[in-house]
């Protein structure tokens, strides 16, 4: 079983004053994870990790994440201004979106960011969205390939050629063309073609992908890329059997690829760049909640008074998460529960006929690996409200990074005057 | 193609002073819906529809459904506090919920709502919950009963006895007997084993589940049931191939079973009551949208300014939604495409390789069938913001029932000042 970094004693102190469903996260452990990605890929002069924000948008983790350097992957109007009260503006930012709206290029523009488009039609988008004339001379460009068929597909990404990022290869030389034409002198290449993939080779051959297209728009455009962004798509081992991604294996892979390449061509260094986001936190959060009911009919249930709305994964995708039960670490007793949350939708089960623990009312329960796509993805449906967020630091104390929502919450939208 | 209760000239107006995306419902439409399902039970004294506030939990949707008696089916507190906000208090609440927290059946009681109990130990609950001495006599409560495998399964909400709602029979029997020890005298039986169900035959089978309990009930433990609540279910034809359910042919299928059974055992009329949420509002909402972009990759892309925060089904469950194109119903030209929103997950598709008019920029378009567990299911994922809702009257004129969220809202549990 899993090794929490709190006991149940810990629990019941913070559940005395945040009172359960809460998400926690461990503050010591990503630090952790964050000096081993660096030091992975430190044989790169310039490496950078843009966390990507959607992933656990919350500004004091980001903030966290800023004391590794690490930047912000942006994809909309509010992750763009989380990351400037963040202090992560200009280069810090990468704005990496889809079909995006005018105005989110003008601010990403306004805030310095490194404009990363997705596809051609998109350069026209942000002459018309900024400010002309612009001064395109220090500002960076990306362009986001789309291999197509040329790359084997990934189990949640799917296949390149029905994903909707990106572009082709012959648009993207054609937008680098347009781009040195209009003036831009810096630019980047990014891809992003996996989703929670543990197969480390995967990650190695979407650099190596990258390296040779660096190699091609050098000989055939006369453009240096400043760097090459592979994108994040790193999974996290969900379920027992699941291996972590060795990411040093990772690092030194690429650093091979990087040498029979890059360096091979003689170009001139190029930056490393990830947008990674669920390997960055997502082992490090926690979603505690507390037993309100057990129920017997054709199975046992064990019902949580947090819900879909706190973690959305396993309804949605039928996501394993691993379970710990704080006290009963140890116990052998065991019964196979459906963990359930109260929203009226019958998918609102956390695990299905899992082994665990026998369980009574008033137990912690403690959901693993929520600290990525956790939090961020909960909606209100069924009138739930979503809860807090807690930092466990180092020495032991915590604090709220984010309130618990309000029924005032969830009625800022409406007017009730106009009922009358 | 689907015709609309707007044409283009008529949605540029709405759109000119509310800025797509919104949704926006039409109030005739919902109205004459109403009648029609009022008429079909018309023939049972004290039928009533409590609206599935989950469906579209806004309160002027549920004010204009109470002209027609609705009451409120509601499954936690900010619903609860929903149905009082439009007057419906007392037995226009069915207090329908699962893995209940204490302080909802508080609620729900204060309220004078009816309890409808999910588990035969949540009596107990509401025993803890309400203050002592209850006054039992004048309050109705209600069991939930799951019929496990005698009754097949529905594709949504799958074999009943695989489902967390409800009792056994044996424990539904039980639950019964412990509450008119307790002084309870009036009840109601309850299930919900459908949704989005399409056949006719299911929903009378339904009934005529429970109105051959009533009659056991009745012989067994002396319980005349007040009401029977045969839940919700009734699907809607999102598939051009879809067949609407005939509502007419459902009233008449339960008045041949209550006079079958309920009549011809000789008890007192026993009242027939639904929880219907997607067949009432669902196909008289629609989302309207623009076109962003068009791409053109290794598919044709049709980018819009709504995402799925705005209508979840089709990339959580690959549903079906209609897509007109206003101005060109009449159009020959087609064209494949997959329709997309901006948020940063390749599944983030309003349809995939749909053949629709030729498309351009600046097209309105409009997503049918949104109406119910559309704006309702909507996550803030990605930084995406929600859209307003506005109500188009039988005379033309518009109101807006809900406004958009801001960037403000979508920051309001965060506290910045902590960052510095």
């Amino acid at each position: 079983m899993r090794r929490l970094p709190f006991d149940k004693a810990k629990l019941e102190e913070i559940a005395a004053k945040w009172p359960t469903p809460f998400h926690i996260y461990d503050a010591k452990a990503i630090r952790d994870n964050a000096k081993r990605l660096k030091k992975a890929f430190s044989w790169n002069k310039g490496f950078r990790e843009y966390f990507a924000v959607k992933a656990a948008p919350n500004p004091y983790l980001m903030k966290l994440l800023k004391e590794f350097d690490f930047g912000s992957d942006c994809s909309s109007m509010a992750e763009l201004e989380l990351a400037a009260k963040v202090g992560n503006t200009g280069e810090a930012i990468m704005f990496t979106s889809n079909d995006t709206p005018e105005e989110e290029f003008r601010r990403a523009w306004e805030l310095g960011a490194i404009i990363n488009l997705d596809d051609i039609t998109h350069w026209e988008c942000v002459l018309k969205a900024i400010p002309q004339p612009a001064d395109f001379e220090n500002r960076v460009f990306c362009c986001r390939y789309n291999p197509g068929p040329l790359k084997g597909g990934n189990a949640i990404i799917g296949k390149p050629e029905e994903a909707k990022y990106g572009m082709t290869r012959t648009q993207l030389f054609e937008c680098y063309a347009r781009m040195k034409a209009a003036g831009v002198k810096r630019f980047g290449l990014h891809t992003m073609v996996a989703s929670n993939e543990l197969d480390p080779n995967y990650i190695v051959d979407t650099a190596k992908m990258l390296f040779d297209l660096a190699v091609l728009l050098n000989s055939e455009l006369g453009i240096e890329l400043e760097f090459v962004n592979i994108g994040g798509g790193i999974g996290i081992p969900y379920r027992p059997d699941d291996k972590a991604m060795d990411i040093a294996f990772v690092g030194e892979g690429i650093e091979k690829s990087y040498k029979e390449t890059i360096a091979a061509a003689g170009l001139k260094p190029v930056k490393l760049f990830m947008e990674c986001g669920r390997c960055i936190t997502g082992p490090y959060g926690y979603l505690v909640a507390r037993v309100l009911h057990i129920k017997n009919t054709y199975r046992l249930y064990a019902g949580l008074d947090a819900c879909m709305s706190n973690l959305m994964r396993p309804a949605l995708y039928g996501a394993y998460h691993e379970i710990v039960v704080p006290g009963k670490e140890d116990s052998s007793e065991t019964s196979i529960y459906d963990v359930t949350g109260s929203l009226c939708e019958n998918n609102d089960k956390f695990a299905i006929q899992r082994m665990l623990p026998v369980l009574a009312v008033g137990d912690l329960v403690v959901i693993c690996d929520a600290g990525a796509h956790g939090h961020a993805m909960g909606f209100q449906y069924n009138g739930k409200l979503r809860s807090a967020e807690l930092l466990l630091e180092a020495d032991g104390s915590v604090r709220q990074i984010r309130r618990a929502e309000t029924l005032d919450d969830y009625f800022a939208t409406l007017d009730f005057a106009g009922l009358a």
